[in-house]
């Protein structure tokens, strides 16, 4: 790190040229903000990654087709509270009534506008109170903190706090800076990108160079956390670089590319833990860190397959120091493992070495279980191989948030 | 099915040449059976598969060696309240004394011993309780319904009911028996073989094919059922035929062949969502049947897919006719779906067709969903791919069952 500084209260407004806003336009029953938009001054280089599962949302298709040409949008439109997934054609149109209606309430070209739902899958909008929001939201706009914060709870379902995470460098002597928001809570099994993501940066960088960036950041962020498994029909992460920062365009052999990547991947794990640790029911954040693996892909499988054992996330949730259920988990991921020679650490509570049970104090180990932040080390002395999978405990919370989502 | 008989009550002692017993020796803290017997009075003809979790449990290995050499068993020995697995090389000394006392206890030659464990991974036995438990078990053995019920008890862990099931068929005249016993409730996902399971059968057939036929048969029961997605280290299930009815040796080209497999597949079938329904804290079965795929292995990944998704599981819980969730599960299985002919029913409600959602009567719907058995159909309407796969809700009780298991 180093090279980037935190902003720990910056928003996505932050960067320069970006203004955002939010809501109230009724698809939620409670009167908080599901309406929410990104204006950026000047036509911004672009780049999106989105969902792997098949049946995608009609506004990802929408998205696509307008970051497609070219890797430019102007805005962002959201709303939250219902995903607009499984639609059919009348979903389809009203993802593009989306787009043209923001396009005409903010003078830009339709086809610069990206569109991004969440929320119930299979019920069509209502689109007579998404129309007369988006008549609204131009008055909404405004280039501060208020503008993110508004922007931020316009995106929520489930999620008990909104995400955010800011950082700044220097590029050929100016101020860059990167912020970006999400949200997500349940049915967070990412392959591609989370549930929704929007970060701004006034960094000069070309379309495609962000794109390529974006998909390296997102698969060592966003495609390493899980809450339940499920991956979304509506995961959608877009990045947006207005370029006012006025720097020299970045490029992989500018002298600050490193410190922008690593500032974007600072802001994207930031975003992509502060999910998981908000995952639906969770009481607590759990990082798996699995080194010396026969190459990073398989610690990858091993963090993802320990992550996402529903026995591990129990057990976390009662403190238990079941290490059983970890290897378990780490035998069962797919991936050579030499069977011999696995050490575990809870935090810096040794349980397991050369796949030996080590004696610890149990008094120790439920006290440091009980935390806030479960760290799991596993080290496979096999090779170099490393990778680090963020997830949440499963709790009754969990259960109950989803037995009556719908209803 | 017609060409055998479903046999309610009956036991893995039923077929001819089985006794069986059970006791508590002290591995559970309560007074329940913690170590169980099935003696054959001749050698037997035994087949077995296992789980492919990579960390296998000591008695995995013991019992592979004893079927490695012939296919021939007389007895197994098995334990609960304790998994003997990641116990290192004393672990294996203990599995192998567990082989040997039984064997001698009985008068048989230990090479015709299986050993099958479960409970905790990761802590030794207490083998002065399980040997002088042994010493006793021979007393225990019975050729009625009590030693089997003794045995199936024995073999319990988190389970609340024992599972059996038993079917008769008439090959070459004569009457041959096909029993079952199995346990599982939680980390139940297996790959090769359930929990612990068991068949006895009079059924004069050689090992390698009842070997071919078990592996068969498994595919399609025991490794189409799941509870959390994780696969145990000591999943294995062990098939013993005495050929005491004396029909003709069972070939492929037997005219009585099917029957039998039909049968076996039936007794599988039983434990298997025996198993299912009795996942921890579950309060009922789920079945998901898939037709109309481009392959039976695509049918397969989705059922599998769809019955281990949490939030399918929790809407089941919740009686929530969810099907958004169903349809993500279906595109998230990672085979060929055309995303715009899927048909989905919930018992006979109709809820999706050619993926556009269909008015449902929802209280009609709340009512069956509140059932003990829903069954989730998917058609894909693209080929003649089908499968079945068993799973149950994921509810408060499995939560609070594994946040405080080991301690």
């Amino acid at each position: 790190m180093g090279n980037y500084e935190v902003v720990p209260e910056g928003g996505i407004t932050l960067p320069r040229g970006f203004k955002a806003g939010g809501l109230h336009c009724g698809l939620k029953k409670t009167e908080r903000h599901d309406l929410g938009v990104i204006l950026c001054d000047v036509p911004a280089a672009s780049a999106g990654v989105y969902t792997t599962n098949l049946f995608q949302a009609a506004p990802l298709l929408v998205t696509r087709e307008a970051l497609g040409e070219g890797g430019v949008l102007r805005a962002v439109i959201v709303n939250s509270g219902n995903a607009n997934a499984c639609t059919g054609e009348q979903g389809e149109a009203d993802a593009r009534t989306m787009q043209a209606k923001l396009a005409e309430a903010l003078g830009v070209p339709a086809d610069q506008v990206a569109v991004a739902s969440t929320g119930v899958i299979g019920e069509l909008l209502k689109m007579d109170r998404v129309v007369s929001g988006i008549e609204k939201l131009p008055g909404r706009l405004r280039d501060d903190a208020q503008g993110s914060e508004d922007f931020c709870q316009a995106i929520l379902t489930t999620d008990l706090v909104k995400k955010t995470s800011c950082v700044k460098l220097t590029v050929d002597g100016q101020e860059v800076t990167i912020s970006g928001a999400s949200k997500g809570s349940g049915m967070i099994h990412p392959n591609m990108a989370t549930m929704l993501g929007f970060v701004t940066t006034d960094a000069k960088i070309g379309a495609p160079l962000l794109q390529e960036l974006l998909r390296e950041v997102t698969d060592v962020t966003f495609n390493m956390i899980t809450v339940d498994g499920d991956t979304s029909t509506n995961d959608m992460l877009v990045a947006m670089a207005s370029g006012l920062a006025e720097n020299e365009e970045l490029t992989r052999s500018h002298p600050s590319f490193a410190a922008f990547a690593d500032g974007l991947r600072h802001v994207c794990e930031d975003l992509a833990k502060a999910i998981a640790r908000d995952g639906e029911g969770a009481t607590k954040l759990i990082e798996t860190r699995v080194v010396g693996a026969s190459s990073d892909d398989a610690a990858r499988a091993i963090a993802k397959t320990v992550i996402g054992s529903s026995l591990v996330k129990s057990a976390a949730f009662g403190a238990d120091a079941n290490w059983g259920r970890i290897i378990a988990a780490v035998g069962r991921a797919g991936v050579e493992v030499n069977v011999g020679t696995v050490d575990i650490r809870l935090g810096d509570i040794s349980v397991l070495e050369q796949s030996r049970p080590v004696a610890f104090d149990e008094a120790v180990a439920l006290e440091y279980l009980k935390g806030d932040t479960v760290m799991i080390h596993v080290d496979l002395n096999m090779g170099s191989g490393q990778a680090i999978a963020w997830g949440c405990d499963l709790t009754y919370d969990y259960v109950r948030i989803n037995a009556a989502y719908r209803t």
